[in-house]
């Protein structure tokens, strides 16, 4: 990927820099409404650590999301600071007060309900989407609280990049699968702009499936490449791009073997 | 699955009906956090219909949750009741005044960055999570602003046990995989009950996986046995549970088809 031009570059930033929410007046007032709409994933937290009844409220916002027939399929593996250290012998990322690795887990249902169908790819899409609904849950409770967080996908080999990796160190039993971590701290330097969202005018559609249109789509990677430089410390996005490139192969292999298993690999000797 | 003797099913519903949320007494007045703690799933609903300036509040909340690295990989095909069923052909469920189809889509984020990895588990993983991330952030935007939701995977062929049949209605290209529907509207009768939660300590554990002990495991089983049929109107979990078993086998092979494609076609006829 070229980079940019130094006046898309500008461009890119000034039409980031402008975009807001956008909620009706009547909704101007709304407290929980404006915790959810105004988010921001946080990288810089205090040293303050986060008190221990608050950090269970965290954690109880993901026990009570909503879930497909309520069959709960998610785990939370959570620490301290300093348990993340000793238990990963790496330092959490960001400095964070906490951090939990968020488990898409189908053993347990499995486990409690011996009549779970077995089917690898539907158990999977379950676990994961589930187990995304707490962790968006979790986020949302520390705003409610004045917390920030930050969902990661691999920073610190924490996401379904490092998905093998993970099971490895946390002894996960099949059918548990880790999609992502997310650390938790107080916020010490809120990012004053929203990263660029494409419009929702692209995103959302009634009917048929609508393609964006080339122009929406050219405008959006512009400003996703100029606004990734300005939120990740001068990081190129073609970079981590090229990162992600770099390792999807090994990622895709383990995840082939985390979730299709044995069946796959009988397959693939078959 | 034998069903639940009497007494069982009383002692289950007696621990149904005395859990609540578990908030430290200093956090009680925070309405953002109540409002994401006391979220729960409405099947009925009023005939009242929800004003177009709220419901785009709600997409929007989609439209700006997190994601990975800002791939913002999801489309929302959205609808009123009316056109729900002009669309679909069959009624909006529940009655409900909008609905929405969650698609985990990285066909938009392929087309607009040529270097994104071709790698079908890695990338529906990041759909799907993604996707339910923007999902839950619509959900807990409507109780913000006093509405009621509820996620369906198959109700009305609206999830991702549907997959296949949405993806030819809605004309979906490859690389866009529906994994939920979710539908909106003013709140008729909200469940007096929270339907039956693991205890926290059997879902967070700090460091290598904790296995649940079987005594948890047989108490949360005889709770959503015994409350399925409360927030169903009588429907038995068994019966649910079966029907899921008798059309897993259908859906798994469609995911198959639309998560792995080609590859995993050519892999069976070589």
């Amino acid at each position: 990927m070229s980079d940019l031009s130094f006046p898309k570059l500008l461009a890119g930033l000034v039409r980031i820099i402008s975009a807001k929410p956008r909620v009706p007046r009547a909704l101007h007032d709304n407290p929980s409404l404006a915790t959810i709409l105004n988010r921001r994933s946080i990288r810089q937290f205090t040293a303050e650590p986060i008190a221990p009844q608050i950090w269970e409220t965290i954690l109880e916002a993901g026990r009570l999301a909503p879930s497909t027939v309520n069959l709960q399929t998610w785990s939370f593996a959570h620490f301290t600071g300093e348990q993340w250290r000793d238990f990963f012998g790496s330092p959490i990322p960001f400095q964070a007060s906490h951090g939990v690795v968020i488990l898409a887990d189908t053993h347990r249902v499995r486990s409690t309900l011996p009549e779970f169908p077995d089917a690898p790819l539907s158990e999977y899409t379950m676990g994961v989407m589930n187990a995304s609904l707490a962790a968006m849950n979790m986020v949302q409770a520390a705003e409610a609280v004045g917390l920030g967080s930050v969902m990661l996908s691999e920073t610190g080999r924490t996401g379904f990049y490092d998905a093998a990796h993970l099971a490895e160190i946390l002894e996960l039993p099949r059918g548990v699968v880790p999609i992502m971590s997310i650390v938790f701290g107080h916020t010490r330097a809120k990012s004053p702009v929203m990263p660029p969202k494409l419009p929702l005018e692209a995103v959302a559609f009634t009917g048929r499936y609508l393609e964006t249109p080339a122009e929406v789509r050219d405008n959006w990677r512009d400003q996703m490449r100029a606004g990734y430089q300005v939120t990740h410390g001068g990081e190129k996005f073609s970079a981590k791009i090229a990162y992600y490139n770099r390792r999807i192969a090994d990622t895709e292999r383990d995840l082939r073997r985390l979730i299709l298993g044995k069946e796959e690999s009988k397959k693939e000797t078959g």
